[in-house]
């Protein structure tokens, strides 16, 4: 798309630095009065407040972590978006301000950065939080996107990861594995394509599963939801790498073991079928895929009659002593030790 | 130095990123009790106040803002959180907090990176900064450090650019123009190098440029001392990117004009000398020449007598109304229209 020749052309070298900020940002509205001063100063402005700040950040890297021959400028926007409010929302907190620094080199033109802001816009809109501020430069190479999520709670409500106890349920939002099965699907028609763009791809019953990888949603829903059931998780993390390597960090960090139930794992049935195309297995792909963006929490055995039955939450399994280590029963009932095959950007190049 | 193939040599995907940046990051102290909880949850926590946030991030990317052949590691990882606070301080804010993401590619040992951190160390310790967060992530090509600091300042005490008034006095902290000189002296040390490397540079005569390029210091003091003087500026701005470029930020935000004096600009004597030794205009170098990290700022004429005289400070023209322009006047007493010839990285490549 970028090489069209058609297309019309801006050099950002026209607009410099300063243009460049103003222009991308002009249009984005204020949702928060805490949000005293936006761009357009050396620092923006957040009004004192009695809750406390929460604070994330997240690097993304054309060619490490996203593949601009099918991932859209303003789905990549989007989902930047989404990777940082995720972090914020397993804190159980609510986000309200953002900081987009973008590096990105001259081959682009201003309209291709338009279409990115277009959905860090989406993003801001739909989750109701503001841009504030960031810089803008060029790069020597390709696009990288650094986004600083800042977020609000009561003191009292925040959720760490180092608070889970023995008997405490393992919980998750929403369905597993669908945005590293997208990815799958994607890399294949771009093989495809290669060796023969004419193919027209009927990706129709990969719909979900392709949506989960291009556009996922953060769950800004869940610490909401939990508030209404009155139940304060123990532990939360959000689920970026993995199952297996996010239930290994509350685990490790709450000085706990772990029972992970094969049978409970949720997975969406394009899940299961594409899985069984690719002759792969799901419940690794369930315990390994990465970027599903749902929450991974804990809660105390006590409050199983406030969770139960809710269709967005899952029990998964339960935490256990340290010295029964951290494991996944499986169907035939067999215990095996969890790994941590998490994404490693290192042994990507 | 990065090719010294005798160093000892660590690959940074041996340590993978969650180990990288426990490695990175656990030797780091917290100096602020505002800092509830640092690295190592999905964000940072920072503690409720009655002070209101502020909050900055800049983006350096190699090649384009730094060239490893002249700038150590450890330099830069000391001049990357100086770029950051330096805008914090210029909100007449205290500096509190930072979070720092790299990208780097794995041509980089861990050795390198350790070099990076022990600057970022050393900028925290010495402006007594909690390191609260970040990402690390390899990267196609080279090193990107993105880094957002987080600061604090009473409502009534935040300045911003758009408060200038016509009288007011124009002020500056420092002296002007010798990081620019620095990185002459540096380009053309790089350059005798390539064609003779046994070539022993003697660059006793710099010392003072070439310290002003690769380890600038953020004036912290200044908005101590402009609390200890009583004095409250009405504008205020760091100047990375040039004089000219700074004070044409607070016209334009205020809506006013301005007067420098070419007379008034304050230069360190090395600046002058090696101004004629590269051919130079050193009130062209004052005005345009980046990276100084000083602090502009305008005050209400009635504060003259608690400013005069202050070794760190040099008024160096006053503000008129928006009308009368933004001008130079020269040492014959000619008027010049300012002009921004800030750099504009889009033009680099």
């Amino acid at each position: 798309m970028l090489e069209d020749k058609n297309q019309e052309r801006t050099s950002l070298a026209e607009l410099g630095e300063f243009g460049l900020i103003n222009h991308l940002t002009k249009h984005f509205k204020m949702y928060h009065s805490s949000t005293v001063k936006g761009v357009g100063d050396d620092a923006a402005v957040i009004s004192a407040s009695d809750k406390e700040t929460v604070i994330t950040t997240d690097l993304l890297v054309e060619g490490v972590h996203f593949d601009l021959s099918y991932m859209p400028l303003k789905h990549l926007g989007y989902k930047a978006v989404m990777v940082n409010l995720s972090d914020v929302y397993a804190m159980n907190a609510d986000a309200e301000q953002i900081t987009v620094s973008i590096a990105v080199s001259n081959r682009f033109p201003l309209e291709a950065i338009e279409e990115l802001y277009a959905g860090i816009q989406l993003a801001c809109d739909t989750y109701k939080v503001d841009l504030v501020g960031g810089d803008t430069t060029s790069s020597t190479k390709g696009i990288l996107i650094s986004i600083t999520a800042i977020g609000k709670a009561n003191k009292e409500d925040i959720v760490y990861r180092n608070g889970a106890k023995a008997t405490d349920l393992i919980v998750v939002s929403g369905d597993l594995g669908g945005a590293y099965l997208g990815l799958q699907v994607l890399e294949r028609e771009k093989q495809v394509f290669q060796v023969n763009p004419q193919n027209q791809p009927d990706l129709d019953k990969y719909t979900y599963i392709i949506e989960r990888q291009l556009k996922p949603e953060a769950r800004k829903d869940i610490p909401k939801l939990l508030e209404e059931l009155e139940v304060k998780p123990t532990s939360m993390i959000d689920i970026s790498d993995g199952l297996s390597s996010e239930i290994m960090h509350i685990c490790t960090q709450s000085k706990t073991g772990c029972k992970i139930y094969e049978d409970k794992l949720p997975l969406d049935p394009q899940v299961i079928s594409t899985s069984e195309e690719f002759n792969m297995d799901s419940t690794m792909i369930a315990l390994s895929g990465g970027e599903d963006y749902e929450l991974l929490f804990t809660v105390s055995i006590d409050d199983y009659d406030k969770i139960k039955g809710n269709p967005n939450l899952t029990v998964i399994g339960h935490i256990t002593e340290e010295n029964e280590g951290m494991n996944l029963v499986t169907r035939a009932n067999q215990e095996i030790e969890l790994k941590a095959q998490g994404w490693n950007s290192f042994n990507k190049e």
